[in-house]
């Protein structure tokens, strides 16, 4: 059942995307399996930022606004990252958060449904997903948050429902929802969807074209590799832009924002859902990330995802018996794979301090990102010995348990 | 009247501020009078970036959200500012854009003055803070905008006014609202106050606190020199902060983040205003810039702001018969001066060509950041002459007019 090293390593030789590793800065002695969380450091992010800094803001001042594009910025990145979830170029755009832009597109959406009071979604969805929804109708009192058990979802799509919000892969469960089922089934309904692509971008094929899929928002630092906190990208299919209006009529989202003029008019397009200025320091590093997963073969890195995942499993189920799978074993799925065991967070933290970095999720899960682009088939092997390790060692004892405030 | 190079060479002389301008990297061959839309770079930003770049997010990964105090820095940079405003450690935060900031506070102020249904504004404000409000009453039928001149605000301080929305600092003129009458006026008529400062803080000596104010916003691109987009603050006073709610129920202001429970529950401070994960890079380079401004004397970068204005505005108006004094002459005003003059916008593309870089804004004016951190009495002195030359000669003609889409 498990292999040994020269196998692995046998298969790393044959990895067609085995060079796509050289192009992140990964620190000696650490097994990445966080990247879900915030991917790691680009190289060419390194040379993109100093350029930045020092060309552009430094020596061009507030002429790089129009020189270096810096203006056309949101909608060039939106563009490149357009191409990886299947969507045409001018459906998206770089913009704040994914919080905020999951405001944006709900408000807007259920404007575009009078009658109509449901924003239907997920219970345990990511919780800036529901928060957003709360808060969203905490101010529009004539709309309601129905947070059902994933396979309850279709037979809630009745005819006040404004809404189908949900993340296309589970942030810790990593089972992935099928976009396009849902999407017709709420279609059929009368409402509009919104997916979160945050665990998907990047990381597993999404088309949300093929899907005929109205609006959707992701994350940009984690499987996009676009730095701590990095901007957020929305979608909003070309059939809806000139009906859908943001409710954060911010000037970037105007139609003419150095006209000045004291009255609010969209622009024609999806830059419309842009609200105040962007970051562009941000956006440079989430620049840089973005073009490796535009270089990437895209069924290259799915076929390799399931290798990975399947030795990983595989190998930490041989070694680790106490450990429980917390993930689909096969697809659909996202690109984390999810373990729990009552003493989660202290595991996670020995093994941490022992160089492999996951995370942990409330209450028991400890969690480790698959990704492709820079993790082998002998890091995930290593990883699930380490694992074993620490579990049979029961090196965990010596963590402490969890603080409140701190990221897990 | 115009005073030669030798005395202006002596003020600079004597400039208590002089050094600081070696904390900045200026290009050679220009006056920078346009820190009042974008600052220039602190040489302190360039170490910040690279270590949160190579060490934060290249080693430390996703560790560095508390090992590098990441999930601190809103808060951190937030209490640096506070005291630049003239508000306490724990009111400010550093969140979002000033636009989304605006529609959170604009929002959480209609929603606890219930029965009141207007924001009352100056028609004429800076574009983002109408179109936010606008964009407010768009969504929530009970709330009206009301634009009015300024000196027209008291009179409409109204029983159905719920919250009075101003730029302290006019983005075009200069000119200063007397916050201290506005808000006791506004409080006076059961109103709440939210001031945009973003032509403003780092600028001007600030006191909310000392005005007793409820509500404010700021840039951090502006006089705080946080870089292009650089993310934006925003101020509730303490009294307020456990009464109101922000509409952007992001999960970084939720009272327990990582405890991912499915209901939002908002923080207990004013973290409650922070919405997604914030940009570490855009903070980081904020940071250094705010650190800069909180080494500064307030009052002697208001004497020297006072003696650069006097200065620009005499030699201008000695040299260039043609320009119209756009902005107070005296106090109450901010930290920058504008001339209006009909050909504008070629003048200010000629002026930029030279080395003077101001910035033009519809319909006539071009506008000149006064910044006394980095500019000195000669360069405002070299700066009228310039003006003058390009006057004179009309080299302006040779500019093209204005084009559609690029920022002025």
């Amino acid at each position: 059942m498990s292999l040994d090293l020269a196998a692995v390593r046998a298969l790393d030789a044959s990895d067609p995307l085995r060079a796509f590793r050289d192009r992140f800065d990964l620190p000696d002695g650490v097994i990445y399996m966080d990247g879900n969380s915030l991917g790691p450091l680009p190289r060419t992010a390194r040379a993109a930022l100093t350029r930045a800094v020092d060309d552009e803001w430094g020596r061009g001042l507030i002429r790089s606004w129009n020189d270096a594009g810096w203006i056309d910025a949101p909608r060039r990145v939106g563009d490149r990252i357009a191409g990886l979830i299947g969507a045409s170029p001018g459906e998206v755009v770089v913009a704040d958060s994914t919080s905020v832009n999951l405001f944006k597109l709900a408000a807007a959406a259920v404007g575009a449904r009078p009658g109509r009071r449901v924003i239907l979604t997920e219970a345990g969805n990511f919780p800036t997903d529901l928060y957003i929804a709360q808060g969203l109708a905490a101010v529009l009192p004539a709309v309601q948050v129905r947070a059902v058990p994933a396979d309850e979802i279709a037979a809630h799509l009745g005819p006040d429902v404004a809404l189908l919000q949900l993340s296309h892969v589970h942030y810790k469960s990593a089972r992935r929802h099928d976009m396009a089922a849902l999407t017709t089934a709420a279609q059929a309904a009368g409402a509009l969807t919104l997916w979160d692509l945050s665990h998907s971008a990047g990381a597993i094929e999404v088309d949300l074209n093929g899907c005929n899929a109205d609006l959707a928002v992701g994350c940009g630092y984690k499987f996009l590799n676009g730095g701590p906190g990095a901007p957020a990208f929305l979608f909003v299919a070309a059939r809806h832009q000139a009906r859908l209006v943001s409710p954060l009529a911010g000037w970037m989202g105007h139609a003419a924002p150095f006209d000045f003029v004291d009255e609010y008019r969209p622009a024609p397009g999806v830059e419309r859902f842009l609200c105040g200025t962007p970051s562009i320091l941000a956006l440079t590093a989430l620049e840089a990330g973005v073009e490796i997963a535009a270089a990437v073969d895209a069924q290259a890195l799915a076929a390799k995802a399931k290798r990975l995942i399947g030795l990983f499993i595989t190998e930490v189920e041989a070694r680790c018996p106490t450990l429980t799978l917390a993930s689909p074993r096969h697809g659909p799925r996202g690109s984390h794979v999810s373990f729990a065991h009552p003493e989660g967070y202290r595991i996670m933290r020995a093994l941490i301090a022992r160089g492999l970095i996951g995370d942990f999720r409330e209450p028991d899960i400890l969690r480790f990102g698959i990704t492709p682009l820079y993790l082998g088939y002998e890091d995930v092997w290593r990883a699930a010995q380490l694992i074993q390790q620490v579990l049979d060692a029961e090196a965990w004892r010596d963590e402490s348990v969890r603080q409140a405030g701190r990221v897990t």
